[in-house]
């Protein structure tokens, strides 16, 4: 029998199947299972949505091929869109649709690194970061975060981690695992930086939808020249509850845009039509509702704040948009085993820290967006009692 | 500025787009535009599709993540049928779902060759198959196909092209460009080939529903142990008629899956789930639909030979399924200049074949299934008044 691919051969098992097994063992005995895996949003698409998504299926108008970069209305509606967020100038050229942020990245990455090449992540990092570009046979460097501040990227370990082989510095802000949001002078002082040293910034801000302020999440896009070292990924999945549809898009320059057309040929053409087609009225139509599951997801954070202030051991490494980074009390021993027994005990379902990096034991994380206020003042009674592994 | 990624901006801009450029120069003085460039169905889903569609996409159902190997009742219902199909068994675990074929490529060639290896194609391939290999800086080899021979692949070619530095073929029948098909005979004895040096077969059976007869297309997956060497690849858009839904399968070992399946996570988790789930319905319920557009495509066949044979000059050198590879007359003017011409002049979409590969200048590609019969005849009087760059 010929051999796999060992860069594929050698990747662990996706996570999110591995934890719902640990999840399939709990006996009920706690009460109703707590999934806080994967970020999911814990309430259903507007009733809009779900209309504009049947119309546009139904309709033989999304039945055929489509534009690579995607549907020309929707790329113009989010340039529009990221136009009034970022208060910068952003025209259809400037995007690219894909199918889920996951492919955003991959198809971002490849256009500027390659195998044998080096990319940068933080550490602790978004799994599927560091897997996608392991199997691209992309070389992964990791620079660290800091527990001490909240886990923001180390700013003078970056410096001596941004040296000349590196090809991109990935960033993911409200960030993936911890939920830490990158204040706007850091990511601004983080990207002069590479700018300086002639990297790539792909920034990831799938989560930017539930940033508590209403400010712009960083002035990037206002600079002169950001083209020239900036890839924005974004994802409609958690602001618009359709993961199951798989839409994301990328903001970049349009020579970049022109790269990434050509690898988005390659791996499936277009994305998804008719999910495109009903996005492009929801975007500027449900604006009310997206406020008010941001306004529904800081009760959420607060609620789970007020739980972890409660018990005892269990501490907030940080915590912001659909993620706490939360360090548990079981020092020394593995996450994995923590976060197992949690599961199958507790009724507790999460990741743990050791599957986002190297000395991430002491932590889980929980995507707590997914449990609204009543579930989340539960996890009070089930952590007090859980006497770990 | 920092620079892209080499391979991939080596790579031509995706070439359907580009023979649309030349489309929208014509002035429409031959008539309405004839376009046999993209292979998509010239008719309509059926309606119970489109319904099934529209149901699906509107239902909460679909809107959150899904398993990454596909909705597990269609990895079944697709089991049920390729095992009609083949008369060989297979079970859910054999099944990966994917968006569209494309997609079903890049991650089964990513599960067996990685960057540094070679995979073998045809010469003429499909070009998706050659920029997917080379943007992964995975090394591409050409075996040729014999133009005397109806472009099947040269098997003493093949046997001195399969050395021990191959990781897998990548066959393709009813073939893309040539619309060849591959007997059922030179199928086994190309597997054969493959299994005594140790590569994998990598097998793309998009078009299949359209091949004439009724028997199996080939007896590879009755063969003891073929899943320790075949991978096959299948769209579901053509027979479909839902491009833009992006669906396609992977029939392949369960441990191949479980490969796949970790690629699968980072190139976009899962496929789009609505689909998947009309899918379901449809794959066992329109089984004479399908057969009726079989066998309309067949006309449709029927009637581009006698077009070309009415036609000085313009040969046919193979014709099946989709797909027709005709040798036309200006030798030794540049494919390229012919098809643009043909287009602008003439009104007729094709593509020309140095796209798809070496020395296939003498050729073009019509994709004769997006053109009804009328449709086609009209094609007789624009040939012969067409005197070519």
């Amino acid at each position: 029998m010929p051999r796999y691919n060992p860069l594929v051969e050698r990747l662990a098992p996706p996570p999110i199947p591995s934890v719902h097994a640990w999840a399939r063992a709990y006996d009920g005995s706690r009460g109703a299972l707590i999934d806080l895996s994967q970020a999911v949003p814990g309430y259903p698409p507007h009733a809009d949505m779900l209309k504009w998504l049947g119309e546009a299926s139904a309709s033989t108008a999304s039945t055929g091929y489509g534009p690579i970069e995607g549907e020309t209305a929707l790329r113009a509606a989010y340039a529009t869109h990221v136009a009034g967020l970022y208060g910068a100038g952003f025209a259809t050229e400037n995007i690219q649709i894909t199918s889920g942020c996951n492919q955003a990245f991959i198809v971002a990455a490849l256009a500027v690194a390659g195998a044998g090449e080096s990319v940068l992540v933080t550490n602790p990092f978004y799994f599927n970061h560091e897997t996608t570009l392991s199997m691209m046979g992309v070389k992964v460097e990791l620079t660290p975060c800091d527990p001490e501040n909240g886990f923001l990227p180390d700013v003078a370990a970056l410096k001596v981690a941004l040296h000349s082989g590196i090809r991109a510095l990935a960033l993911i802000t409200p960030n993936n695992p911890t939920g830490a949001v990158y204040p706007p002078e850091l990511v601004a002082e983080i990207f002069a930086l590479c700018r300086e040293k002639g990297v790539w910034l792909l920034l990831d801000e799938t989560y930017r939808d539930f940033l508590p302020g209403d400010g712009a999440p960083h002035g990037l896009f206002s600079l002169p020249g950001w083209e020239e070292n900036l890839i924005g990924l974004y994802s409609f999945s958690k602001s618009f509850c359709i993961p199951g549809h798989r839409l994301g898009a990328i903001t970049a320059g349009a020579e970049t845009i022109r790269q990434i057309a050509k690898i988005m040929d390659n791996v499936q053409i277009c994305a998804p039509r008719a999910a495109q087609m009903a996005l492009t009225k929801a975007l500027p139509a449900l604006d009310d509702w997206r406020m008010e599951n941001r306004a529904e997801i800081a009760r959420r954070t607060e609620a789970l704040k007020t739980v972890l202030g409660n018990v005892e051991g269990w501490e907030i490494g940080a915590i912001g948009a659909y993620f706490a980074y939360i360090r548990h009390p079981f020092q020394g021993v593995s996450s994995e085993k923590v976060a197992e027994h949690l599961a199958r005990q507790a009724g507790i379902v999460s990741i743990p820290g050791t599957y986002f990096g190297e000395g991430q034991d002491d932590y889980l994380r929980f995507a707590f967006a997914n449990a609204d206020v009543a579930t989340i003042e539960r996890l009070e009674e089930r952590l007090k009692v859980f006497a770990g592994p």
